[in-house]
Parts: C-alpha cells; structure tokens; sequence
C-alpha cells in the first residue's frame, strides 16, 4: 500500500494529506440549518447527534470534492466522529468510503493499539475483513491506520499481518506533534538515547516485516513541530515512510519539513487539519465566506502545496 | 466516581470486574443461528454484520442478567465490538446503557489518547457530553475510560477535566498484561528506573487533579501477570485505585494479585474476560454447554471472588 500512496504523491506533485477532523467550532452555520429542516419531524432522543452527523457527512463531502484532484490522501481523525456517537461513526463510514471512491488514499487516524487478541480486532476494525461463515466483510476499509505502540509488538505485529494479508499500511506514533509529547517519548534511558529513537528502531525492524518496494508499509509518525528529532529519525529509520502531522494550526512551516525528506523529496506527507479543512474561518480566506468553505480548504491546499514544493523539491 | 466503584465492591464484597470482550470464536452456535432467522430478508451489505451485532447483544444480555447480582462492575473491551462496524458499536452502546440500568458500573476499554483537542473529542465522546445549541447529550455514556498516555499529559488532561465536570474516572495504562509489554514499560531511563515507575508518577500527579475521597479518578492499569512491578506501583501510587487485567487465561492467579491490595483488600479491581464470558467452552464448566453459556459465567464468577477472597482480605 506504501507504493501506492508514493506513486499518488508523484502524480499529484503534492506531498500532502488533508485531515478530515470536522469541530462544531468551524461546522458552517448553513449546514446546520440545513441538517435541521432535513431532521424536524425528529427532535428527540440522539436526534442532536443525528443532526451534526448530517451536517458534518455534508461539510465533507464538499472539502472532498473540492480537493481530491489535488492531493493523493485524506486523514480523517476518528475522534472528530466518535464524539457524535453512533451517527458520527456512520457519518465517518460515509467518508471514507466516499473518498476511496474519488480516488483518495484514506489514513484513517484512529490511533489504537492494545493486547494482541484485542489489537488484532482494531486491525480487522480498520484494515481488514471480518471472517464470517465463509465470507470476508470488510469493516471500516481505511487503507492505512495509526497505531499507538506503548504495548509493545504484540500490539503491532497484528496489524502487520493485515497489512500483509490485504496490501494495506500503518503509521506507528514515534514522536508526535503536541506540545507534551516530549514527557515520555524523550526520556533517556540508559544508553543515553531517548525514548522516540527507541520506538524509532522497532518501527524500522518491525517494517522490514512488511516490505512493499523501496519502503514499508510500517510507516512512522513524527511530528512536524520537532525538526531537530525528526532529522534524526530520518537517518535512523531510511526505509520508513513518515507522516508529519502538525503544519500550519500546530504552528510548524515548509522549513521545518526539510529533515522529513530524503533527497528529491521522497519518504514523507504532510498533514494538515484545521489550516485547510477552516480555513474560511482565517483572515487570509475570509473572503470566500462561510458558504464559501470548500473553495477556501481548495485555495488552503493549493498555498500549502506551493510552500512545501519551494523546499521539498 | 471512584468512591462510587469501591462502595459498589464493598456492598459485593468482589473486587471483580467482567470483561465483556465477546469474540466470534466463542460466540455459541444458537444465538447466532437465532440472528440469522431474526435477519434472513436482510442477506446483502452490512447483514452479516448486523446478525453477529444482533447475537453478540443477546449473549452479553444473558451474561449481566445472571453477574449483575454479584459483581460491582464490568468492562466491555471497544475493540471487540469495533470489529463488527456500526453494528458492533451499537451493541457497545445497547451493552453499556443495559448494564448500567442494572446498576453495574461501566468501564468503557477504550484505550484512547491522543494531542490535547482529539483527546477532548474522545473524552465527550466516552465520559461527557456534546455540547449543541444549549443541550448537552451524552453520547457513549461509560463511567470509567481506559487512556494511553504515550502523548503525555496535554493527551491526557482532557480526560481529567470531563472527570472533575460530570463525576467520571480514567484508568491509564501503566504496566500493561501483555508479554511485549516490557519493550517500551521497562527500559531503563538515565536515573535507573523504569519507564513504568515514571508513568505510575505522572498518574500519582495527574491523580492530585482529582481526588474523590481516599483515591483518585485517575486510575491506572497494571498487569496481574506482573505482580513484581506492581508491588512497586502499588507503594510509588498509594492513592491510585489499579485496574488489574489479566486473571484467568492471560495466567495470573489469585496469589499474583496479592501486591495490588492495600491492607484490607482496598485499592484494585481485578479484570476477566474470556475466563467468564467463554467459560462453558472450559472443561470445568463444559456441564453447562453453549446453551447454558450464561450459568456457566455466574458459576466461574463466583469462583473467582471466592479464589480473590481467600487471598485479598
């Protein structure tokens, strides 16, 4: 599956994934208004949610269409759905197949990560197929997953065998973008080295399990708001993909994804959430309104295409 | 909460909590055959899906009818109920709100956590609620979530603020059941401890945040395969209530969960899932067949409190 998300960056020229992660704070008041009359024979019980999911599945569909000639991958972030309850993961359903309908490669950020029986669950949950009676059911059908790795690998190897079973990817969290993330993951232990070059290694021996090309379908997550450890990963993990979330709404620039890169701007994409997906809310895409929200994520993107190919390439 | 949970294990007199983690693989034969009948117009799409949701609902229904009397608490595992799609996370929450009309406290296993505003997400969506033009609507409705601290404190203080709002609790993963849990849990940091004795700290500080009586609303999680570690855990956290998985067929015994009490059998909860869920399918409890799956798991239940009894108090 790694192959396939390089091959879609090439054609695009954009290094670039777009995170699906919908906030009441930025939802178009429209959309409501709309998701409203469709629901008024319906006000009780989950009914509110019901609502936001509907305006929330609306509110995407129009970033999407707008986008997806541009970028290779979206990265909706489940939590953005799962706040709404069952309607919300329909709503996150709808997305995802939506988008690999359009031709998008689909990194569903779901984060999880648990005992290995459990872990192998989420694997099936989000990568795979659910064995039943002689048929195979896909579930959620993301092309790639986040996976956290505090469990060690027994927590990760089974979504390496789904990976391997059903040409599929993830990213494992080595250093994430927040603020805090430094509390665990740039401990030192013993031998001096910190904790996220740790977790950098196993990403890498546990990729050469999955190999798919010049890369593995073991991916990494490295924040783009940490440069200096990045370079360092760049180095440590030659054979890993990395995604950087945290451009733009996190605070870091083009510049700082300069280590993500290996030389010809191979090896990483970049994410990038609130910056593209609200952008009509910053005073730069003011002008396109709130009706206008999908055609200012669309001038967002193409900005944010533009600053990263000025240092990439 | 907290108080809520150890008044509710002092009037049982069973520190115990029920994994309700169901799998195909134990899943018997005439509640799925049942399923099938209640859908067979329905035989295309999501259907399979939605006959296994249909059964895992009525076999988790005959498993709290006959524990709900001798239990405080269970703990539905997410990622069991994820695998089966939509139709699986509507039987968690039809599972959760069922047992908690039962007056069972219900530990959602989640094992969530993510960069400060996601994890905000994941805290409504598990222990708050959403916020919506002046309404504010539970969404999933558990009493206690389980939390990954990989991200540090901002993933995880969003969890701590919807516990203070709406009287909740959080376990966070310290010392996991697992056998690759040591990969990451044990390394040695500079100062010789190990990355789990760090982790117990930041939830002994994140617990000051919110106390409720002798202990916290911040719990931790700590393995009962690893009774060493949490001899240590247990003196380094003296007000942090431990959730203990792995009793039963992970392998740990009633003499490994020992070091997890404080004197007079306070300060942890023991966790079994298969042992009980799937205990017609052991040879000790085969006399009950797959049609008695329910008696056999009240029957395996009472011998686990007594087995913990004999050792805790």
């Amino acid at each position: 599956m790694i192959r396939k998300l390089i091959e879609k960056i090439e054609q695009t020229g954009a290094p670039v994934v777009v995170g699906l992660d919908p906030s009441l704070a930025f939802l178009p008041q429209h959309l409501i208004e709309k998701a409203k009359r469709r629901h008024e024979e319906a006000v009780y019980g989950d009914d509110e949610l019901e609502i936001i999911a509907d305006a929330v599945w609306k509110f995407n569909r129009g970033i999407v269409d707008e986008i997806a000639d541009l970028v290779p991958a979206v990265k909706p972030q489940i939590a953005m759905y799962e706040q709404f309850g069952i309607p919300g993961l329909i709503t996150y359903q709808r997305t995802v197949r939506y988008c690999r309908e359009k031709g998008l490669i689909v990194i569903g950020d779901v984060k999880r990560g648990d005992i290995g029986s459990t872990s192998a669950a989420y694997a099936s949950a989000h990568l795979g197929r659910i064995q039943f009676e002689g048929i195979r059911v896909p579930v959620f059908g993301t092309d790639f997953a986040t996976v956290n790795p505090y469990l060690g690998s027994d927590g990760v190897k089974p979504f390496i065998d789904v990976c391997n079973a059903e040409d599929k990817g993830i990213f494992v969290l080595v250093k994430t973008s927040n603020p805090s993330s430094g509390e665990l993951q740039d401990v030192l232990t013993q031998d001096g080295r910190p904790v996220y070059e740790l977790m950098g290694e196993k990403v890498r021996e546990w990729g050469e399990l999955s190999m798919d090309g010049e890369f593995s379908n073991v991916g990494a997550v490295v924040g783009a708001t940490y440069p200096e450890q990045a370079a360092r990963l760049r180095e440590l993990m030659p054979h890993t993909f990395i995604l950087a979330p945290g451009y733009g709404a996190q605070g870091a620039t083009a510049q700082d994804l300069k280590p993500f890169f290996l030389e010809g701007g191979k090896g990483a994409i970049v994410n990038s959430s609130r910056g593209i997906i609200a952008a009509y809310t910053k005073e730069k895409y003011a002008k396109y309104g709130p009706e206008g929200y999908a055609e200012a994520a669309r001038a967002a993107v193409t900005d944010m295409i533009e600053d990263l190919r000025s240092v990439v390439f």
